[in-house]
């Protein structure tokens, strides 16, 4: 009745949170999601790109990649293919997309924050490991202009996590791991706030449809594991950002 | 309490099919859902991509485009600038994974269809109008090939439309013009097939995170809308079409 | 003796326009010669290239492109191979070219008229096309600049009409469609104004030279062409853009 | 009456070859028209391009270059920019396109010929003088082939010439430099034979249109002056490739 | 008299090296030299680029790469823009021809091995340290394949460790990082085997030229760092690739 | 004794320089090192790249390029590709750099200059042969800048020459042609100034490692032949740059 790994179904894979693992970046985090393994960091620059110039407005940014050997067999970079695929350019917009949705631009004001999530192991659950790492990292960056007072605490209006959830063998599934991924019939990735709202759901009928039942049960279970995984955030985060705003 | 143009908010724009609009493709379609205009083909290749040679099965892919004045403002070509941007790829992705949902790759045999979704003029939905139209240049594609023998009427399984819903100034709507598109904090497109499954879920808080009761009220919306598209695909195809093995 | 359509060798093919057919564009046409059908719009920029700022004179540039299906057999797309192909720049360059040469850019001031021309159904003379549409698209792009006295009408000097000739099977012809130029020894594209002078000849003996004699007789049937064009866009623009300074 | 440097206006440029310019190639040439400088190579490939594989055709097809400084002010490189420019783009298909018009492909059997024209200095009629150097070239890469029995002489079927006009301060002139091209209302490139007829005419007004008389006054200035240079090409060959089969 | 760090000018900075870093890859190592950090992989692939097909010889090729953050102010994705730059180009091509002067290709049979190094921190000396990583990693794919005997052991001839010197105020001093090397006038790269012979020496007079007799000390220098990372690969390697033909 | 054409070991190939080869260049000369020939020109730009603006300091860049067939067999060229190969971009990273380690590029004051060196045809050390003909251009096109004051004649430091050595068939040798090249096991590069001093040194044991005595070796005849090279560049320079301020 259990996962290959011993989980059950509606168990997430271990989260390991490892802060400041790259030295030069204004925030960083290692995340771990079992053997998913992905570098997040956020940097700060003090301009905007020229379409929010002279704007007041802040942007937000995310560019994703997998180290050619992050998958079983070796996947050729998109840098020496000269261009990127559909699948890094649709995960990169939707790590952007989900971050600036909890943050207020016009707080954050005339500057860009980078984020980068390098997968160098991936087993599945690559994108919302990212979401949910790159959450920590651009919090660390921001700590240190919210203590110097460049920019106000108001500007996070909540925590924000990431997982997937599919159905194998006609079973369900919290947080699916490569294997369980690849012969899932459906799969569906879901962001949610620390208060339980949705910021993105993506579902898709891999090999055939489903129905609303199938939906419902689903959403049921992304809910579950969206909430062990704000607490995790919550339990890491309130050591150092004491300044945020929300969940007192 | 109506819109803009004088619809309610359950009701769908007025959706026009002229079929064989392109003469030199196996299936072609003018498909205009309100003011969006997409020439949508379909041209089949008698051999599959190098990953499924030899494999028996075969393969639908699309492309996506938008002239450059299709948009109220000119919009720069990319194959002026050289590259395809992460929207285009984003579409093109999800317009060739639906169609693939409700074809047998095995029944269609070592053959490719190359769907081409070309926006002539853009008012909001274009990705979902290019989806239910592409069916339609499919399905008449495939019909001298079932008419043949050369493949089996059973290799589609259902029709497959799409829509969009969305929250503007607090009002669930039913398939969004760009101007309500633009000014909507939820933003959600449906895939779904002829018996009322889902193919995919793509929903987003564009401004702001939506809650479950939000999403429940979208996503009936949305089946009500592809209901009525379901029977403009039925009434259109069952003139000529009719080994369609579904929905008898 | 006459043409697999009947024509004579002297006949053009029948020409339809029609105007306003995108509704977002300043100027757009739908252009069909024959079974040869161009999309051509208009777009007007109220600035210039780099090098123009400053000089008080205008741009007129042309971008033109083929859908993939717009062939007998499906083309790739130039987007997705990532460049321009050579037929490509020397058409859109002989557009622009063409264009400049009935316009007086100081009198355009500085903005830019950026022309689109885009083949959904090609057979043959696609560029000579182009042209003819294009010109009217330009002209109704202008007339609200003109009515509203921010242009002068006199930025005009005449029509502009292009067509093509060839010997097929030791005969002139003129307009060749796709089958035709597929089989012609010698292909000539005309470009001339209203009052029968040149702004471009390109021929080209694709299989063997051709000599003087036959120079002119090519020469004679393309002005004949011609002159049946610019008589079409007469009776076109005569109605709405009464502004046009010649012709009079 | 005369023009700046000291020219009749019917009088070509001098004219200098030095063959076997660069020692690798199966054929090259230095060929200096007045101060434009072009050196030409032709390199034999035993094989053809994958559209006249098992054809028993062959192929020639040309690639045109200027140094970056063989310019006035310094050009940026295409390698550089990472793409060729439309004007190369189309005078490397000029150039293919010219020599294979005197050449019958199938007699040269499954190879391909090269033809490589890179300006080192430029001062007008580049593409000219690439046209006439590059069948220098190319006759004395066949020089062997057909001594050696390998290829049959009677696969050239003439001489090839090009030279420029146009029309200046309202005079007709032969084989412009760079300052007369600049300022020359119409421009026409010419390719003709050994005897007299035309491969390719494109004529261009480029500031305003130009009547018939203008036209044929141009024709008659080219004429005269290929015929000139067709009688330095026979000088030239004469000696080495006696094997030329016209022109006894 | 020391160094920032409190290093001796003739002391390497500490080197740790995690083996099988990324479990997908045959071989892998995280190599920290000071708070310089590279993921180093090596992936076989049972066929050789064309080049050497058939012809019995393997070939062993490196890409490197800097996360965007590696550096102390982000830098842009060579993904993202589309092209590599000159300096990683040059040194993957460094890496790999390193690796290949210690194998006996003909020995490896045809097989690719890639080596992957992906800087995640870099603080000076990173392609140095990538080699003497890629080493180990290289090493760590072959030992399973000397062990079936589809290798032979004799392939390997050598250790293969980098590093570099470079002359700072006037002081020639070992295993410069990011500060040092900054300020240094004369810039040495060196890759030596275990037996104290030269794979490649890369010197440069960044400021000014300098003499033989600072090359000789820098040489002296390079040479003594060289041993003592030899001496930490051997210690590594001892306990699991006891396979190694040299150094008994 | 002697190799292949009759040259000594430690004997350089005859070196011919001939200034102002393309007239429109500040500089230009054209240098032949045996059958390696190189254009080499110089390109005064008034204003510097974004990273030196307003900072009262000058550059110097290279670019480098071989024609197509300077090789024995044609090579694809880069512009072609569209993009510039790792090789390409190694040599014009380093003809950039030895240039500038003889300028004080402060005394140059806000310009650029190009550098341009293209190889028409190629038989080895074509690097090293651009580099010193590059310093002759370079030099000339300093000349009219140093005799108007424009510019110091104290900006250039030294002369600088640039030459191979390697080892073939166990003997050291100078300046290797294409063969003695492809056949060596150890091949280096230096660039040296007029006083003897080291600019660069690269040297690779092409197949096998090499030692400190085989590397002295090479040093010593690098170093001989350097002073030869610097000779020819002196009785070269010293007729018309006699504002050089060393070497009197």
């Amino acid at each position: 009745m259990l996962r290959k790994d011993g989980r059950g179904y509606e168990e997430l894979r271990k989260v390991e949170l490892t802060r400041n693992f790259i030295k030069n970046a204004e925030g960083s985090v290692l995340i771990c999601v079992g053997e998913t393994k992905v570098i997040c960091t956020a940097s700060v620059e003090e301009r905007v790109p020229p379409f929010l110039r002279n704007s007041g407005k802040g942007w937000i940014t995310a560019e994703y990649s997998m180290l050619p050997r992050a998958t079983h067999t070796r996947t050729i970079r998109e840098a020496s293919r000269g261009k990127l695929g559909g699948r890094t350019m649709e995960i990169q917009r939707l790590i952007g997309r989900a971050l600036r949705s909890v943050i207020d631009l016009k707080k954050l004001g005339e500057r860009t924050i980078w984020i980068d999530c390098d997968v160098i192991q991936a087993d599945g659950g690559t994108r919302t490991a990212a979401i949910t790492g790159a959450y920590i990292a651009l919090i660390d960056a921001f700590t240190p202009l919210v203590n110097s007072g460049t920019i106000s605490a108001n500007l996070v209006s909540d925590y924000l996590v990431a997982t997937s959830v599919g159905i194998v063998d006609n079973q369900p599934m919290l947080d699916l791991c490569y294997e369980e991924d690849s012969s899932a019939v459906v799969d569906m990735n879901i962001i949610m706030t620390g208060n339980g709202e949705f910021v993105e759901i993506q579902g898709t009928g891999e090999e055939k449809p489903f129905s609303q039942e199938q939906l419902f049960d689903l959403l049921a279970l992304a809910e579950q594991g969206a909430r062990a995984l704000v607490k995790i955030q919550q339990e890491e985060l309130t050591k150092t950002a004491t300044w945020l705003p929300f969940d007192k």
